[in-house]
């Protein structure tokens, strides 16, 4: 397709090229009448504008790079969704980017998204510390973090972490539980270099929630092989025993384990997840979660990009709601 | 942070900007030990390129439009991925767009994605026809298509959705089903504006398989109160019948429904799903799926829009590989 210009409009309009960007870009300085043709040859000659010329000038490109770990999971897709349509309301578009959880593929990727002008950057990271935060701060750039807290000066939206596995161990203590199993596998080892903001903040909430219940027994596991820790625990144990999981997926993989072991849940062992992934309704048994609104996230995060590409300032810290959302499984 | 420039490179080395170019991009035309000065003092220096000045130049933006339904759907989702990983290898960064299934919108997101000169598009579309087509080529940019082909004239990457079908319904008669009830919602009404080629596809191979079989009885439900009609059609049946799904999450809601009804699967009826995706080892009954990679699928479709891109020929039609996943839903 031969692009029109804003030259060819101005010839055939018989003004300047100043008039034309006038008309074009909604400025003040023009006789109405004018405008009113400028706009018509330029929408009969299908006129469209040059937006990477026009990021030149305008040093804005329109555009918000996004770096989450990847799209399986479905809290990423879902904020991602969420993201960008409200994104293509205001008109701005999304870079995708992918860090599949490896620290110097998310500092490249950054560089990438910087070197191709993004006005802003909304990420899950992988990063931590003073060390990110200066090489962040480099930029000079927006950006918005979810997920995995970087640091007390840059904008972060997501749930009180903390308080959500706080209810959920008093929800289980009102269910009569006597032990419940906390299961982690995120954790890993614990001291590592990767940012584990989230899962932290759910173990100090638990920990927190323990000291507060005198007749409440716990383990935490957060090795890999957890199917087979738990196994050991449930079969060496009289307990009313809880299992609660960090996510949901953890939560299912132990349930279909118990069961092909005839252990019954929630009769024998009850077990919990996070995250209320949209697919609950069909497993079986139906799951009990903590649910939180990845549309609502979606919009704050975009909310606050716009604060902060706007000059204005963006609230450091936006903790959502969460709730948990009762099902068969405890 | 203040962009080195090539000019600054230039002064600094006591060269041109031509040589600096040429040292930057592996042109030719330029001694070894230049070169090697030059790369040092641009490294030393954090010289990054700008991208959105050389696109102007190369008349390449090295960026790939997607535009798809949602990420709601794993399957988007999980195509996505793929692609963005191939394309990171290759330098390529994906703009995102989602249709949300509006024909409209799907034509302004195309016409953005060509005013923000994307090197290429890879697209599920919702529209159709010869008028979108005449649409498409005035852009004289690379298309790819999945799911929905658009023409024999645009490359399409999918599966043989036809044969997919021609086997489930092969895989149910082995079975000594003497029933299928076709559950399709997509189609909806048939006789509409939007493309839905893939869904088409598929109840064409359903038809076929069925007339070459005299001892099949069938049934299509393509409303979207399906599981009523199912309902009616089970209970007023003596027959040995199969559910044949055209996705999973449609199989899952009709197995679920039908356990509510005291209905047992696969003793009393048999359910089968379609696309296997990923949370299946987790529902109740495990379902019996058509399997397919996503993987395969994405990297199909980004390298041949790097043979677009590059000018070279595309193969118009690429069909991968599906299988029928076994598990005990029928």
């Amino acid at each position: 397709m031969k692009n029109t210009t804003s030259f060819e409009i101005a010839k055939l309009c018989g003004v300047s090229r100043g008039t034309v960007y006038r008309a074009l870009n909604n400025k003040p300085g023009i006789k109405p009448e004018t405008k009113e043709k400028i706009l018509r040859v330029a929408n009969s000659l299908g006129y469209r504008p040059n937006f990477v010329a026009q990021s030149l000038v305008k040093k804005k490109t329109m555009t918000i790079g996004i770096i989450v770990f990847d799209l399986n999971n479905r809290i990423f897709s879902q904020i991602i969704n969420s993201i960008e349509s409200y994104g293509r309301k205001n008109n701005y578009f999304v870079y995708l980017t992918l860090s599949h959880k490896d620290s110097d593929l998310e500092k490249e990727q950054i560089q990438y998204l910087v070197d191709r002008q993004v006005d802003a950057i909304i990420m899950m990271s992988v990063n931590k510390g003073k060390e990110f935060e200066d090489f962040l701060k480099q930029f000079n750039i927006p950006i918005v973090t979810f997920g995995n807290k970087i640091s007390e000066n840059i904008p972060f939206v997501w749930i009180n972490d903390k308080q959500a596995i706080k209810d959920a161990v008093s929800y289980l203590h009102n269910k009569k539980y006597t032990k419940i199993i906390y299961v982690c596998p995120q954790l890993g080892h614990l001291y590592t270099n990767e940012n584990k903001y989230s899962p932290e903040q759910r173990l100090e909430g638990f920990i927190e929630a323990l000291e507060e219940l005198d007749d409440m027994n716990a383990e935490i596991v957060s090795t890999h092989d957890y199917l087979q820790t738990i196994h050991e625990l449930v079969s060496h144990s009289s307990e009313k025993i809880a299992i609660l999981c960090t996510s949901d997926i953890y939560a299912l993989q132990v349930a279909k384990s118990l069961k092909k072991n005839n252990i019954k849940i929630p009769e024998d062992v009850g077990v919990m997840g996070f995250d209320n992934i949209d697919i609950l309704e069909f497993t079986s048994p139906a799951l009990t979660s903590i649910s939180f609104s990845l549309e609502e996230i979606g919009r704050s995060l975009f909310n606050s990009i716009m604060h902060l590409i706007n000059e204005e300032d963006a609230p450091k810290e936006i903790l959502l709601d969460h709730n948990i959302i009762a099902r068969e499984s405890v």
